[in-house]
């Protein structure tokens, strides 16, 4: 297990596992107890956010492995870790780190992973990117493996050759983990989102920075304004991603591309509009959903119920329904305020609303599950 | 001036003009300076976070009086206030209370509305309540000024006639200073809301709870939930108003019924999902709107810039755009994040993202619009 200890809300217990620990055992521990079949695997940005969520999951889930590197950039290399009882030093990402490496987990931003990526691949290692970088890219396939894992179809293990699949973003993957399957029994048409997003999005260094600025604001002193341009606690703000000529950001514009590519659907209408709220590390989602089919409400919910990765939470009587906190550091997504849209006609419209652990289903779990379709 | 000190987020500075004042000079005190003709006012619920706000917008606007009485429950009579100079004491409400008393702005819940609105009105007070208790009887106006003011024909001062008229809900007059011009090009046939709503829509124990919570979990500590049964701090829940057996909780209907009566319009189709977010007082709505006829983001834009207590903030290159905090104890409501709806054809949909100030646009300073409008 990661030495990482997760406070559901607060980021600065999240890096604990790089502080500095005396045994050094080598760049590369191998586990001794592992039969030499399982995979030899990498984590690229080990030290971010992501980074150590994917050793949580891997732990978590005991992903199988031969060997595992920590690789980050220069400036964290020679940190080091411990991971299931083993020591680890960080090492710093080159071309060379990808030899005999079968499966890499990216998480270290788009330029790294359109840098070091397709070099990987080159060298025979399947890439699991969590960035945006190939994510549209026709020949990469992108996916959640409750929804569409026959896009991985082709890419397998063992067979010297080198594959990327690229990780949705996470408030994709959070959204349809509970559209999906409302979606395979009544055909979606058009979807309007609404996101409440956490600090956890843009990185530890943001939920440090929420951390800071609500401790500064209580003390009533100005707040430090760093990773956001505006003051974030007891604040929100529009998503920080850039804004495109068609008015949108690019973490809306994810939401469209990638649901219609997902769903293998070019005609599904998507909008989002996509806010940044002082949350920890849990994504919440209001989405208005039109069908084609007709569904009702008690359906909706018995088909969410049963399916995979979901739980509902939808207790009208006690008001209880998801929440950030909630579902923060859980693997399910949660669905609740299901409800027949009164402003649609004839059991058309759904309105529903979700929440999902940002850093865990949406971005290292769902990485570490499409490793295990590989296995 | 209300002895009012807003700090934009923090709740506890809020109530400061209850602190004891040492000079006391009466009940009702008179205003040497004003005309005789001014009408008396009668504030219901002064103590509260929207009482308050109240005393600060009519100071503000230097609305004219010749007298004013703080009434609020027993439990608050006693305490003492200044306004404007003036020190007073805040008298217990009774039936009795309104002899003399031309108009009177209620905002001390509900229940209070039932039972002292029509013994006001009988007394000849023309009283503009802030509560949901007659908002929907038919023969009581709905009014936000710059959108309906025809529906206040017919009721006049100085007639010894007394009336009710209605403050909206808070999320339904900040949705529709938006959506109202917009509409009056297009007309709106749906509307489907997003909200992010402060603490101080359930008043200023709620926002004080909010700030205890967030310094406890800094230190550690668990959350006192007193005012709503959840984690707050960090966190973001389903809005705590009762569910209907329709799925949908008595605030959405709110904005869905309130919007019917305010347009006129009976066929308007409207949704909602109403959310409590970590923020102090003011509002944040994401609105998507479909049209009966084309109307481009330019024009939308314009119009939006031109229309009466609306702000355009709207900087796609420098991502800014309207906040819960920069409007807070401001008077106009803020729109931003205008564009053309992709999910949508021929111009027949907008996205737009609005914020407002809870207390003030949303009830205090909505209610005093419409009392000036009786002078």
């Amino acid at each position: 297990m990661a030495a990482v200890t997760h406070h559901p809300f607060l980021s600065s217990k999240l890096l604990q596992t790089t502080k500095p620990n005396p045994i050094r055992i080598g760049p590369t521990a191998v586990r001794m107890s592992l039969q030499e079949t399982a995979p030899s695997l990498a984590v690229v940005g080990v030290t971010g956010a992501v980074g150590q969520e994917f050793l949580s999951v891997l732990s978590d889930r005991d992903f199988p492995f031969r060997s595992i590197k920590m690789l980050a950039s220069k400036r964290s290399s020679g940190k080091r870790l411990t991971f299931q009882g083993c020591d680890y030093t960080v090492e710093e990402l080159t071309a060379d780190s990808f030899d005999g490496v079968d499966i890499a987990l990216f998480s270290a931003g788009g330029s790294i992973s359109k840098e070091f990526g397709p070099v990987a691949v080159e060298r025979g290692t399947i890439v699991v990117d969590n960035s945006s970088a190939f994510r549209m890219e026709e020949k990469v396939p992108l996916v959640i493996p409750e929804v569409n894992p026959e896009a991985m179809d082709g890419i397998k293990l063992g067979t010297g050759k080198g594959a990327l699949i690229a990780n949705p973003n996470c408030s994709t993957i959070i959204c349809l983990m509970a559209a999906t399957p409302l979606h395979q029994r009544a055909k979606v048409q058009r979807m309007v989102v609404s996101t409440y997003q956490a600090a956890s999005g843009a990185g530890a260094a943001a939920m440090e920075e929420l951390e800071l600025q609500t401790r500064e604001v209580l003390e009533g002193k100005s707040p430090t304004c760093k990773i956001f341009k505006q003051q974030y606690a007891f604040n929100l703000f529009s998503h920080n991603a850039p804004v495109l000529s068609n008015g949108y950001n690019e973490e809306e514009m994810k939401l469209v591309k990638e649901t219609r590519k997902i769903w293998n659907d070019k005609n599904v209408k998507v909008t989002a509009t996509c806010i940044r709220v002082p949350v920890m590390r849990a994504h919440a989602e209001s989405i208005n959903l039109q069908f084609e089919n007709p569904l009702d409400e008690d359906t909706a919910r018995n088909i969410l119920k049963n399916a995979p990765g979901v739980v509902v939470i939808d207790d009208r009587a006690s008001n209880l329904f998801p929440t950030p906190l909630e579902v923060s550091n859980k693997d399910d997504v949660a669905v609740g305020r299901i409800r027949c849209d009164v402003s649609q006609e004839g059991n058309h419209g759904l309105e529903i609303f979700v929440c999902g652990d940002q850093i865990r289903k949406g971005a290292a779990l769902n990485a570490v599950q499409i490793a295990e379709m590989l296995l």
